[in-house]
């Protein structure tokens, strides 16, 4: 029989129609091919291509050129302007603002097939200090409240170029998921003085079923509530709202976690694209008592990165209710990814 | 320049990225062959191979066999039974309810190709009348709370088979994008005595730019904060919580709304694969002071219906904000589907 699950933070609400269930295999990720298309703007060499490098780890080589680890650029077709101020203005019942942020591309590395899932950790930890770094340096802009990191993968995924990159949106507001989450973790603060997060994450660790991997630093857990076969989400297992405060031996145990879930997801679901998202607190606003001032509030909050394969579609209920049906049971989806057993051992 | 616009009712926002505007032919949806698989089991003659059904709008012909124009099934595959009581569970932070409810499908007609764009209103509002019959009979039950009916239209929308069909499914809470929806309507009510459907409705009347279509009954919009491309509201002119309220003059002027809508949809993108979804109040609950109680409460509501073309994808920057990025202005879309304009003229 399927089962309705409770989001603990968001108070939302999905279906588990397990028997609706189907193996890993069933779900048939296209592989998408891992050959280099010619012209890649984001390859080294190509530098010329895109616009001027805001920030580059690189050695002692001049900028735009080659030579570089990571390497974050504008996006040539940003969803927000960088110039200008943020305006205000209402018809009515209608409130609108101009389209004022930052819309910035991080090119993981210049070698096209060296994917996250493959990388090595120190790697990956670098791309966690390109992150900090652009994360930093916007938060002085006070005209952005909010920096959201994200990265698709695949076509199905939105990702419309194949070299590995990552994307970080700046907004003049804070978006209505974190502000849920935010509020969550200041309401349970409020009733108890812990971590609502933290909570969670103690609970989930007491039972092994939908514990993908616990390791010094992080949990990876399969959430309760998932919304999506086989979501996961990560955890620093030590109380933090903001990932910048990562120290380096944690940076480094996040890139050994990361690349352990996405070779996962490679072994026992076929490379399916998937988006990833980081979530961080806001940016600390100067000024208490604003409705969205949650600079110092925020010490509530605990970062986490959660990841969705996209291997099932959404339709008119979900979009109509903010319901999820997950055919697949999330100690099931624990469980594969957890063994990293192929589809062939699946639920026998 | 972008232009971050929220959502009147949700207090969501989205980003209008007009500039990243495309023709409608850009969007490119790949029409489904309107061919008749052989087999298909919700054509006439083929009634053996669905569940018995629950309802149906016949002549004088027995129950499952030819004859009907509508016909309501059980769905074969159902995200949540029928059979059992709610039972409510919890451990920790972590909530749960056994998944009982109720998922059919409504069988539109028996003719594979007579699709919601080509039937006639007066077919349409019978479609309509078989939605009323099975609301009525599950709001008797009390384990249910609120009843969504949706239409997902092609594959990439989520449709399994392409005869044309909807589906309801009854729910033992009432989701959260409804409660949203509740909530505003009430708050409003409450500050001043008026529907914020209505007052919304009327002023977006008060200006050409978003509307679509307005009938003697109806107002068809181009949402001002539309999440999606030609994203598009029906809204009954006169105020009216609840669907099964409606005249049958009203019932036959929106099929004919209904129709006009889907045509053009055909004539300016290519039948676009779509979701359709029917808002209308939740079941009265003869509880008073339960939380969920909206039973009295919702004659502040306002049904309406939404419908999405499904021509972008929605990547990590929407999963991880709630945030929408729309690369068509809703006045251009309102144009270009009120003018019925092919997408040679758009735009020049």
């Amino acid at each position: 029989m399927s089962e309705l699950r409770r989001d603990p933070i968001l108070d939302t609400w999905v279906i588990i129609a397990a028997e609706r269930g189907r193996r890993p295999s069933d779900f048939a990720a296209v592989s998408e091919q891992l050959t280099v298309p010619s012209g890649c703007p984001f390859c080294a060499g190509n530098e010329a291509k895109t616009p001027p490098e805001i920030f580059a780890i690189r050695g002692d080589t001049p900028a735009n050129g080659p030579g570089w680890e990571v390497r974050v650029v504008p996006n040539k077709y940003p969803a927000l302007q960088i110039d200008g101020d943020v305006e205000r203005a209402g018809l009515g019942l209608l409130d609108r603002m101009n389209g004022v942020g930052a819309h910035e591309v991080i090119i993981e590395t210049p070698d096209h097939l060296m994917d996250m899932a493959v990388a090595s950790p120190e790697h990956i930890a670098r791309v966690f200090d390109a992150f900090d770094q652009r994360t930093c340096d916007l938060r002085g802009d006070q005209r952005f409240r909010h920096i959201i990191i994200f990265r698709n993968y695949g076509a199905v995924a939105g990702a419309s170029l194949s070299h590995p990159h990552s994307q970080l949106i700046a907004l003049p507001i804070i978006p209505s998921i974190v502000v849920a989450k935010l509020e969550a973790a200041r309401q349970h603060y409020a009733d108890k003085e812990r971590c609502i997060f933290c909570d969670m994450v103690a609970q989930e660790l007491t039972l092994p079923e939908r514990v993908i991997l616990r390791n010094e630093h992080f949990a990876v857990l399969s959430p309760y509530a998932a919304r999506f076969p086989y979501e996961v989400e990560i955890y620093p297992l030590r109380h933090s709202h903001d990932f910048i405060l990562m120290s380096a031996e944690e940076r480094l145990a996040l890139g050994e976690t990361l690349r352990f879930i996405l070779q996962r997801y490679r072994e026992a679901l076929g490379d399916p694209p998937y988006n990833m998202m980081l979530h961080t607190s806001p940016s600390p606003l100067p000024r208490a008592g604003h409705p969205e001032y949650w600079g110092t509030l925020a010490y509530d909050y605990h970062w986490h990165i959660e990841l969705m394969p996209r291997l099932t579609k959404t339709a008119g209920f979900e979009w109509g209710t903010g319901f999820w049906i997950n055919p697949v049971a999330p100690e099931d989806a624990a469980r594969v990814l957890r063994e990293g057993s192929d589809a062939t051992g699946y639920n026998e």
